[in-house]
């Protein structure tokens, strides 16, 4: 294939040259299609637009504390791009912008860059964008490629973050600030895009605010990206790729669910991405109905054990027993053990026992662990045991990461069930069969509503950067409407921050935006998880189409929480 | 949603009423556009038609034998349909069909039903077509259903089996045989039609025999389904399922290896489902291209050995590591090992040792093994060895199904690298990630390739049956053309088969289509894999279209077999 017209979402094509970046890639048909796919876009977008700033902004908790931490942003107010007659922004001449990707992959950060790129050449003549190279380190060391049409023609509505890739460095000491500073001196940057999740946007707030006290030039638009969804607020109603990930996981699901009904004998585990907030997880459980959900911020917040979560799965699985139906699907958060405080007990006294102990193989050292930790220990199948005991990190720390929370739980479930068994209380035969979907849906082709809110956020970072703001985070609204009638603006990050004492000292951060059991998602999911446990009310999604009735779908979590969706 | 007409393949609409069998569900929307989707099917089925014999047939191997063991079949023609002024067949008043569904899932089953059941409504009035339950086990049992169009609207172009769900049994003995007999006896059953793998159309000739023998009116007629791809011949091109479950796979690695070259740190080793045959693997590789592919029949055609196949990973790994990619993709095919003859020889080893001796905990019993099979036991990882030790089938074999060949490589190649590395041969740092793609391919909704297929099939199978054939499996063929341009007809099961001895005696078997190393679709992959693994060559196919121009294509393995592609 040669395609050689950009689409610049809807406006006028530019004319390009086949992949520079993505050179020895041959593209299937559906990349192919998504190339020139005509992008809706905000109407705002399309026309003249000014920028209109509202009432000055607090804090999300401590105002007092992020006052002092941001003296030069703090209070800043949220700002709306409103049609206008004519293009009344543009603070600077021939402006030359930064863009990094930070952080973990998420569908349609490609498209952010799109977005900033189209901006930048409809409304910015004579501009230039720079993408910095692996993530913060490539602001740091001064890595950038020159972002063309050319160049950036292959990604558009395209999964990955490979045009420029990402990272996970963090701008923080003092040493690194200077060296971001030498860069944006040297590329006489007015502006830097900062695309990542809460610590990225609260680091792109920190280099703002220390720009501004230095009397530099440079500002600093952040942009939510995640697909875990833990990035969001009032004003920044979603993060990006939260929307395509789920989708591809809820399609694997539904497929093993329909896989499940026709076998009639297995119990399907699926662990999901997500280690901090259960929201993947809420999510495709609302898609696809599953019979048994674990959400993490239930556990946490009613203190279950292990062995709590463990009887809630077998009673269901005995429950269903009695009705005939010996197969089901069960869905698990990646970080569920994080969410159980005697888990995590267990781990710090373990690790304490690894640094300073002799492991005999009697297993005397296990008279050193607690009562409650013992308990839970001896609780656990061997395998987990081994793993906690053997896998450490560089620093000598038990790997939780590594420990397969779905294979973990069918063990479980097994060993109760043989007792359940034994008892005469459950007659059936139990087979478990684990996934974990995480990879595959990082990195998938954005769906329709990711594409057109990159493209959306992109170039409304871009606006706000031209017209001289700082310190915001780029913020599209009103999603449950159709996309042309979607608002672009930006929201100070500082009103989205708390702080934390961390080493006697204030931090500021971006407190992560957990399942709330009194939120809409949740009480919906709670409603009617009993119903689902015992029937099958499977429903399978089926894959992400791009084209026809199915495509514009938005996902339920983002519909409840606004309200779009009983 | 409450839709109320069925689309029959595009021919008049029925009135209908909702869900019946899967009554309890709600439908997506990828779903819900998928029931009413008008398929396009082959012409020959849109008009009156009649069938014509090709000449008699012969046998894939050894027809002496074959022919003394189907004496009532052996030698019959192909049948072809073929457009007539008017249906000139029907040789059954009012017939009654029975149908089952045989072994694993493969997406679009429920479609050949349907294509039964239409053809049935359209050209048999006052037939009763039924459904046995669970598999073959439901002739046994005489457990079936009637199957109404209220029953099977809502099954229409969907994934699973779950409309009458499968089974593995066997009607093998001459007490089954009678139970068989019994079954079609009591329905009164003019003829049946069986949906499964190679044994299940082995079997269903040797039902059509034995009915024929008896003088039974009951014909059975086969349908090609496997979405391994290894029940295949000159007449039938492919078995259903296929197709889907190649495109699903390879979207996830597409994903996946998306993420790969964004994340640029890890080797993605992806298991992929496919026992006896590579077909599924090699289908693939050609959608998308990655680094390294091992192709199952080509081990064993070069006797390689675990280490050769480690030491060609390595080798891959090096190159790639002087090119500064420490990432990658590797597909692996479920059945590895059964390849390799060391590893068989090990496990039978293993196996008399675990029957006889006691196995010590100073490893005296490895005493007991060749030297090639001890050097083999000591190169494998731990986690691997203690699994072939501790993991047994009822019948106390080691279980080799249940090794995660995946996460074996990993560490055999971890292993390998740690040696190199101090040679000074290899300088970067490797890290694997395991996948194992299997059920979420099995039951996803058929591709617009597999709908018209089996809705082919089904209806052929329909108008075979009521015109009096017996011992053929359906066959639709002109695969590569568009869908109005298939043909449709039957192929003689006997024609298919040849004979293996076991325990003294010759049994017919049709043998497993292995991916041919002297084949189109090998071939094409072995003339691109250098290039593959050194260059990043990704293609990410996205998820499968139904709607628009990417909706269309047919997987590679069939048009490089059918000479349509180069």
């Amino acid at each position: 294939m040669a395609p050689s017209f950009v689409t610049n979402g809807g406006v006028a094509p530019v004319k390009t040259t086949p992949f520079v970046g993505r050179l020895a890639s041959v593209y299937s048909d559906v990349q192919t299609s998504r190339i020139d796919h005509a992008l809706p876009v905000p109407s705002v977008l399309r026309s003249p637009f000014k920028i209109v700033d509202g009432p000055s902004s607090s804090a999300a908790g401590n105002p007092d504390e992020i006052a002092k931490l941001f003296p030069n942003l703090f209070g800043q107010p949220s700002s709306m791009l409103v049609p206008n007659g004519v293009d009344s922004i543009g603070s600077d001449q021939k402006p030359k912008i930064g863009v990094v990707l930070s952080g973990g992959q998420a569908p349609g950060g490609h498209n952010v860059i799109c977005g900033i790129f189209d901006y930048l050449q409809e409304r910015a003549p004579g501009s230039t964008l720079y993408g910095f190279r692996g993530g913060p380190a490539g602001i740091m060391k001064g890595k950038y490629v020159e972002l063309t049409a050319d160049y950036i023609y292959p990604y558009r509505n395209q999964g990955g973050f490979d045009m420029i890739c990402s990272g996970r460095d963090k701008i923080e000491t003092p040493e690194q600030f200077k060296q971001a500073e030498e860069t944006a001196a040297k590329l006489d940057l007015d502006g830097l895009v900062v695309i990542g999740g809460d610590d990225s946007n609260t680091n792109a707030c920190l280099l703002a605010e220390n720009f501004r006290s230095k009397n530099l030039k440079t500002r600093v638009i952040g942009c939510p990206k995640t697909i875990d969804g833990d990035l969001k607020c009032k004003e920044v109603p979603t993060s990006f790729g939260f929307d395509t990930a789920c989708k591809i996981y809820a399609e694997m699901i539904g497929n093993v669910m329909i896989d499940a009904r026709s076998t009639g004998k297995y119990y399907h585990f699926v662990r999901l991405m997500g280690r901090a907030a259960s929201h993947i997880t809420l999510e495709c459980a609302l898609q696809t109905h599953p019979n048994i959900t674990i959400i993490g911020e239930e556990v946490a917040a009613k203190k279950l054990t292990l062995k709590n979560v463990t009887d809630y799965m077998v009673d269901v699985i005995c429950k269903r027993a009695e009705l005939g139906y010996n197969y089901g699907v069960i869905l698990i958060p990646e970080g569920l053990i994080d969410f159980i405080p005697e888990v995590q007990q267990l781990i710090a006294e373990l690790n304490e026992i690894l640094a300073h102990d002799v492991v005999d193989e009697n297993g005397l050292w296990k008279k050193k662990l607690t009562d409650q930790s013992l308990k839970l220990f001896e609780f656990l199948p061997q395998a987990i045991q081994e793993q906690l005991m053997l896998e450490r990190d560089p620093h000598g720390n038990v790997q939780v990461a590594k420990i397969e929370t779905e294979k973990m739980l069918i063990q479980m479930v097994e060993t109760e069930l043989e007792k359940r068994n034994q008892e005469g209380s459950y007659k059936a035969n139990f087979k478990g069969q684990s996934h974990f979907f995480g990879y595959e849906g990082r990195c998938g082709l954005p769906t329709n509503f990711d594409a057109s809110y990159c493209y959306a956020l992109g170039y409304g970072a871009g606006a706000l950067l031209h017209s001289g703001k700082t310190g915001l985070i780029s913020s599209v609204g009103n999603l449950c409407a159709p996309v042309e009638e979607w608002t672009v603006g930006g929201t100070a990050l500082t009103s989205m921050m708390d702080v934390e004492r961390r080493h006697g000292k204030f931090k500021p951060v971006i407190k992560k935006a957990m399942v709330e059991l009194d939120g809409a998602p949740f009480k919906k999911f709670a409603s009617l998880r009993e119903e689902w446990a015992i029937k099958n009310c499977y429903i399978s999604p089926g894959p992400i189409q791009f084209v026809g009735p199915a495509s514009n779908a938005v996902n339920h979590t983002l519909l409840l929480e606004l309200g779009a969706q009983a």
